[in-house]
């Protein structure tokens, strides 16, 4: 692990900024975001990180690997509206080569306002569904997602 | 064609109504459903058409058939709001063996007020989005979906 | 309380099963439903328990209530796919006139097998987003959340 | 108008470009964006249009003034796919103080190759849906959209 900390590419990363502009189609007669966008924004930000990080999910479909999501949750602090700049935080909180969950933060642009915080939860699967298990079978990544996990690297406190 | 038609195991379909309830999730701040949900519930109504028309969409793709979205329209004439319930009137406008053609009608359920109509134009291809002709290689799909079309079976006019 | 539960002109209810099929839009390229969409589906069944307990939150909203959600979970268990038919139970699972407290069941209705669990709390706001307590001001409105609740009454194990 | 044109703050647009990646959440089982998702698009591209045009959405509405959606159709020529970098080339077609008219162009960043073409009607309301005139109550929006309309100023041909 160690050796590849430091041979890595690129520097190694624990958290990402996305930043997003709220589209009109995703208010709702509140005037404000509709919840369930948010869910989309986490995607968003995930794959973002992923692409940042080496991992890009393109990639990782198209050599047959998927990464379904098993939960989600979000808080929502502060209203998000039309036209609103946000930076969402992602970064990837454990990872164990069969499960990886990542958390999310947010924040209004302008003001740093938290306005949510959110986690998923993944595993890795075949076209067929089946669960893989990335360090058997795709070890580069592997070792890359273990390496932007940061010292948050397991499950149950591992 | 005649033939067919006497022999149909169901009636033939020439209008089809899909009865919808507007989702809270679908409106945006102007306290409407924004616009491009009602492309989606053509994509509904078109789905519950077919099913219907004994053409199920789902047994279509199983068997290879992919049916493409060309071009889409749809006019806005009175705002749907949350938990309305309308009724749309779908029906096959033209067909020829390359493309269908399908026709929307959103009414008020209460008042028979028309809010909006629209049209979608549709080929079929495979899985590899190669175009496919039906009469050739799907005979029985295309004279079910002839038989539905009732009078207005052709493209120019034809 | 009990006086109400007595005089109520429905059944109390507590749980309520909502219908729904899977929308072809709603799927993504894994070809199953995407996840966000649980969160929407989540929203429909709870606004249809609402209709359902005598609670119409369109109602709510013309008298200056809005039930903002301050938070959501989902676990997916058995991924739903395009054209399938689900059961979502929803229940009322914590209510103290202050925030209330909603649980979801998505179940597969042709094979009763259980694809997937929810979760959201909301709070009680007037048009601009300050916090109304229902008791206070809205007392036929907390009586009614109140007997639909069920035994299940009260945040924090009260 | 010409003398606006010659004291426009900022030069007149005609078109403006306006750059989108393609969202997982936005694909569909047949592995590509789905066809609503376009019509979001166009509304994003519409509306940074008319925020670099200096006519801020946001604003307009703040002032009392709604751009609902009269008609919208779309022309899907070559699909989208995930992870796809698009460039949405957006201008407003006609205006004549009542309605406004805007066209969209999708096309592939990196290839050039034009994806989908589409259009827009608009009107303008007040918060109560009531038809507004533009010249008659907000002049300087008025000569604003004049100035980027260029020479297609108007419908019916004039």
């Amino acid at each position: 692990m160690e050796e590849l900390v430091y041979s890595a590419p690129e520097p190694v990363l624990k958290e990402v900024v996305y930043e997003r502009k709220a589209n009109y189609y995703e208010t709702d007669q509140m005037s404000i975001i509709h919840h369930s966008n948010y869910i989309r924004w986490f995607e968003e930000a995930r794959l973002y990180f992923m692409d940042e990080a080496g991992l890009p999910y393109k990639q990782m479909e198209d050599d047959g690997i998927l990464i379904p999501v098993l939960s989600v949750s979000a808080e929502y602090k502060v209203s998000v509206k039309y036209d609103q700049k946000v930076l969402i935080y992602v970064w990837l909180s454990k990872f164990n080569g069969i499960r990886m969950q990542c958390g999310y933060r947010v924040v209004d642009k302008e003001t740093g306002t938290l306005c949510a915080t959110g986690e998923s939860q993944h595993c890795f699967v075949d076209r067929n569904f089946k669960p893989v298990s990335l360090k058997k079978s795709y070890p580069g990544y592997y070792e890359r997602i273990k390496a932007v996990t940061g010292e948050r690297s397991g499950f149950d406190g591992k």
